[in-house]
């Protein structure tokens, strides 16, 4: 498929604009919207994008890429995200490390250079102040270990019972070096995909952190940065397609996304998916695809197929991608859909997250 | 006053991270701590300050600017607000409109030119999506109006009854690409405070909107973007030697924070402050002082004497400068304090604002 021309894009937008006005099916929000996955793109869809859209915000990648000055220096990023992680503090992390790498994270699919943050706390009246300075301590070892600092913030307090503890929203600027046209456009059948390692810890960590499963689970978040990861891989090949991080709607989501915006299909080996057992094990317990479960210090990375081996290779020299796998193929049938072979054999669609199974993940 | 140097400030961020673990004297978050006034100020210094300080943080200014490669090519300035309004709907605005023009104001304070924001919404289970429109559409026009693109979004969803309908974070860059020095440090005695027009606009608009009052005034926010405004003076003197708008806290919160931040006394004139007879009604009737009022569409300038009739006659060549008029004047005594010569020709001192009497007024 040949990518859009900037054309292409611009007529889209108008084509949405003066579309009349759809009303959204649901009359009143529900958390499906916020989960990532099908009712979240139709809000985006039919919402936010008609409302709001243009060639930046088009893509509708982790991040935006721009240049600053025309078309003279160097590209920069620009990403952001809102966290209502429930609970607060959780194996392996708490909501201010997610808000630091998660947003690190966003950049660095764009093979950015994440440099400053900016960050936003909405508090509730009578929250322990002893909470507050724990969050902040953590955001900032998280922001010195990935590099970045915070340079702007803002405090705003609501009355109690008017929001649930705590909420922070963080932006980033990077910086992109490269040449690459990364994102779904320049995805090729034939194409790897490849994740960076096990799939569903952070969301089973955080199920398993409130305490409303039966379970002793010895389990963490896998929060971490991964800009080094990626410019790791990107130093070892330049036929990388796509990067993504599968945070919310897990692995599963992000194909479909993919799939629909190349107009490919993508099969997934099921046999090759890298999930710990204890993932697997909770899973079962709670009816939930692990493919559907969020990460939230792991990539996914569309690559040529000759590039897959060396790419591969390169994330596992990394400490963060080490159990680096090939889990899949891009195809040209059936165009926009995602297909898991699975273990035993069959196969079936993958579809995109429907309702929210697992809400306030990050 | 002399300005610090970069050793200066990476000294004081030593220090400060190496004093010893201070607790707040509260032990929980109060409405105070979100008001922008003196307890808002303890937050950031005591506790985000510490765990996050860094030099670009240290000034504490309307948003952070840096160059992106060295100190190579333009400047950038990112800033970052979250908005938590109530109600969502008001005279002269609402909460999409209110957060594209907010964090267009903090980076035209700056004497950037904002290019891209990005907008991240926490939205409460239930909330109706008729209402969600209409806030994308007025975030749209805002856009529009201020010329910048909204690039990255994020939607976020939580159970009802935890949160207040909707909360909007905001955030943006500017290119900056004059090579004055913003802020506290540039301010000398005998510089001129002027503010771009009436005080109070915003705050009183929302309190009416609220219906707690038995009021019947015709009163509008002033929610504007600045930046072409600022642009406007900063193209007619290279004297400006601060920018602030005053939202939360008002103008006289600014100003003490400025007087701190400059250790210099500041006079203000009570004749001169530019405020609407309905605001001054209103305020009456509530016991505030306009002068502690959140502003939307005004800016407050330090300038130098001899460029302040000069500044004054650009900001009133501009529709939304309008009123503009000097109201003060930057003195040596008493550092780090206000002062307000009263229309009776007393003098009081003007604090910060302690306690939050307009609680969520942006």
């Amino acid at each position: 498929m040949a990518a859009r021309t900037e054309q292409d894009v611009l007529d889209a937008i108008e084509r949405r604009r003066r579309r009349p006005h759809v009303k959204l099916m649901d009359e009143h929000v529900t958390l499906a919207h916020g989960a990532g996955g099908k009712s979240t793109h139709v809000l985006v869809e039919t919402l936010f994008m008609k409302e709001l859209g243009n060639p930046l915000l088009e893509p509708m990648g982790d991040s935006a890429s721009f240049r600053l000055y025309d078309e003279v220096g160097p590209g920069v990023a620009l990403s952001t995200d809102s966290y209502v992680v429930k609970p607060l503090f959780f194996p392996g992390g708490d909501i201010g490390e997610l808000a630091v790498n998660g947003t690190v994270n966003d950049l660095a699919m764009a093979g950015g250079r994440p440099l400053y943050l900016s960050a936003g706390f909405i508090i509730e009246e009578g929250f322990p102040t002893a909470d507050l300075q724990r969050v902040a301590a953590s955001m900032g070892r998280a922001a010195r270990d990935a590099g970045v600092a915070v340079v702007a913030g803002d405090t705003k307090v609501v009355e109690r019972g008017k929001a649930d503890g705590l909420y922070v929203c963080t932006s980033g600027v990077a910086t992109v070096d490269h040449d690459l046209k990364l994102g779904p456009a320049a995805i090729r059948t034939g194409d790897r995909v490849i994740v960076s390692g096990t799939l569903g810890d952070h969301g089973m960590a955080i199920m398993i952190a409130r305490g409303e499963l039966e379970l002793e689970v010895d389990l963490e978040s896998d929060s971490a940065p991964l800009h080094e990861l990626v410019a790791t891989l990107l130093e070892a090949t330049d036929e990388v397609r796509c990067l993504r991080d599968p945070t919310r709607g897990g692995l599963a989501t992000v194909m479909c996304e993919l799939a629909m915006a190349a107009g490919v299909g993508i099969t997934l080996d099921e046999a090759a998916l890298p999930v710990r057992p204890e993932v697997n094990g909770a899973c079962e317990i709670l009816g939930i695809d692990p493919l559907y479960v969020a990460n939230e210090g792991k990539l996914v990375a569309i690559v040529a197929a000759e590039a897959a081996e060396r790419a591969v290779a390169a994330l596992r020299s990394h400490p963060l991608g080490a159990d680096a796998a090939v889990v899949g193929e891009v195809r040209a049938e059936p165009p926009g859909m995602v297909v898991l072979d699975t273990a035993f054999g069959g196969s079936r669609v993958v579809d995109m997250l429907a309702g929210d199974p697992l809400p306030r993940i990050c």
